[in-house]
């Protein structure tokens, strides 16, 4: 066992705080990694919180997770000590299910989370990432790119993957027209891997605030749908629309912007269920649909098409002691457009 | 102009009786077809009624139409007098768009209607298959396998293509697994071709009153969807679930019942609009569409089909002086499981 230095949370009603956490002894699969950075995703202020009622403590968030592999054990043949990697969402599966088998773990039944979850040994908690060091089977590290600054580069381990993954599945390439609904950690994602996909990308914000700088990162077109003329300017317009926002909105509004067999992806769930009506998908044989993170093989897929693009998140880097307020931060959707930790602050 | 014999409504409250109508005289693209059978679609009561509040009076309903060949006009190669043939929901379309080139006149933005609908002069109202002629484009002319009885080939027309689009573009074969909400009118056709095409149906029906009819129909198993445990046993179970259905359901409870990937496609549009969690779609990257009819290449394609595999629909023949008690016997789904009229009883 191994003792290390942490910040977390006791319960869900404290402020995040330095903890000393155990890690495993490396076994034969592992890699043991000196975290170097990790990026603050909203899903860890829900479960900090218990704001998704499922939350075990203490808890350590993080799963955007870089840094460089300290140690390796004895069967691991793919990752040497230096090497720069990453880990997500994800630890370990099953390995069994028909998911897995076909490399899409993130559907799998039985996943291992990084954290607010037990670990393979069923007792054990699994911590995250905002901490100096993480022992993972090598089957769910990623090779982190080498022209990637690794800070910048941390985001992509959920929010990347998580906009990656519908734009790759929904097949997005040159002559498609995709809008992504807001421009937040996800949103700023979706836009760069769009638009480094060669489709016509457009940004749907509440305003058009953003806009300079959704064309800043790759949009060709910026829309307010606070304007009522936006949605009849663009009727029938995308192939795809990339729903980032977990906010209620009027999906049937939104499918009535999509093309005849176009698709909606939901990425993020409502509080409140929004009522939808059957006519806008019935009209045009439009689709309302899903997804979630990635699997291991599509997020390693995802950080090569990031390297050979030199795609990365914007990022404000902050010292650990400032996570409290960043989470705050985050709240008011006021940050461009991902925190990341210095895990150096930490040491 | 040819004056005709029908039956249909002044407006939106008397009962159904006998009317006059005029048809056009056939022009050189036209076929003039001697109908003798009709089925009736729920579709004509909303209609007859002003339920959707877009009704043109006086109006036939009728839109499940098959005949004779008459006559044909002098551009017309495809048919011949005394040919089988049907007309569905269209009559024309803007034969321009997209969709029109495609071949997916169904979702054109400027179809006309077989009846409550202006024709192409935009000024005569179309008068659908409550009559004793029809003079259609014989482009929007279907012909009926020889084999197939026209009074029991009537609902393909409608029902028929309803369902097996869908069934035909979710890529419905052996080896998969598909649901279908209902038996009523389309739902009873829906399981006679997924069957047809290879496919493991399950009936959902409140109960299981209707199940010996169901595998009668070609359904393998039927499941009571009053019995929560319908649920929990066929949690992930199907590629494909056909919601025939316009009653308002809980729709994530049904997505719940599908595969990673799989899909709902909604046919009818309920009054009430239900509420959509996002997770059953985001957890298992599942999709809930819609879809309408069928264009004119299609529903040949179905009716091919159904005379390769003599499918035609469960009906119940009666006089053209039944239509209004059928009418309501519809509306308490006491029917197996389609009316069609017998035009012979109209002349």
């Amino acid at each position: 066992m191994d003792q290390i230095k942490a910040y977390g949370v006791l319960n869900a009603t404290q402020p995040l705080g330095p903890l000393q956490i155990i890690r495993r002894l490396i076994g034969a699969n592992d890699v043991a990694i000196n975290i170097t950075y990790c990026g603050v995703c909203h899903s860890d202020i829900h479960q900090a919180r218990n704001e998704w009622r499922n939350s075990l403590y203490p808890m350590v968030p993080g799963h955007e997770i870089v840094g460089i592999v300290a140690d390796v054990g004895t069967n691991v043949k793919k990752f040497k000590i230096g090497d720069k990697v990453g880990v997500g969402c994800l630890v370990d599966s099953c390995r069994d299910c028909l998911d897995c088998r076909e490399g899409l773990e993130q559907f799998c039944l039985k996943p291992i989370f990084t954290y607010n979850c037990l670990e393979k040994d069923n007792k054990t908690l699994a911590q995250g990432g905002y901490s100096t060091k993480i022992v993972v089977d090598q089957d769910f590290v990623l090779r982190i790119p080498d022209n990637l600054p690794l800070d910048q580069a941390a985001p992509l381990l959920c929010a990347g993957i998580t906009t990656y993954s519908p734009l790759h599945h929904w097949n997005v390439g040159p002559g498609k027209r995709v809008a992504i609904i807001g421009l937040g950690g996800l949103g700023h994602m979706a836009v760069k891997i769009a638009h480094a996909m060669k489709a016509e990308v457009t940004v749907l914000s509440r305003t058009l605030d953003k806009g300079d700088d959704a064309k800043r990162l790759g949009s060709d077109h910026v829309y307010a749908t606070n304007d009522p003329k936006t949605f009849e300017k663009l009727s029938r317009h995308f192939d795809l629309i990339i729903n980032t926002v977990s906010v209620k909105l009027d999906w049937g509004a939104y499918l009535g912007l999509l093309k005849r067999d176009g698709c909606m992806v939901l990425l993020g769930v409502p509080t409140d269920a929004p009522e939808l009506q059957a006519s806008p998908l019935i009209m045009a044989r439009r689709s309302l649909a899903g997804s979630l993170i990635g699997g291991i093989k599509e997020t390693q897929e995802m950080l090569n098409f990031c390297g050979q693009h030199n795609i990365t998140s914007d990022i404000e880097l902050i010292s650990i002691d400032k996570i409290n307020e960043a989470y705050e931060r985050i709240i008011k959707a006021d940050v461009k457009y991902r925190f990341v930790i210095d895990i150096a602050s930490l040491k």
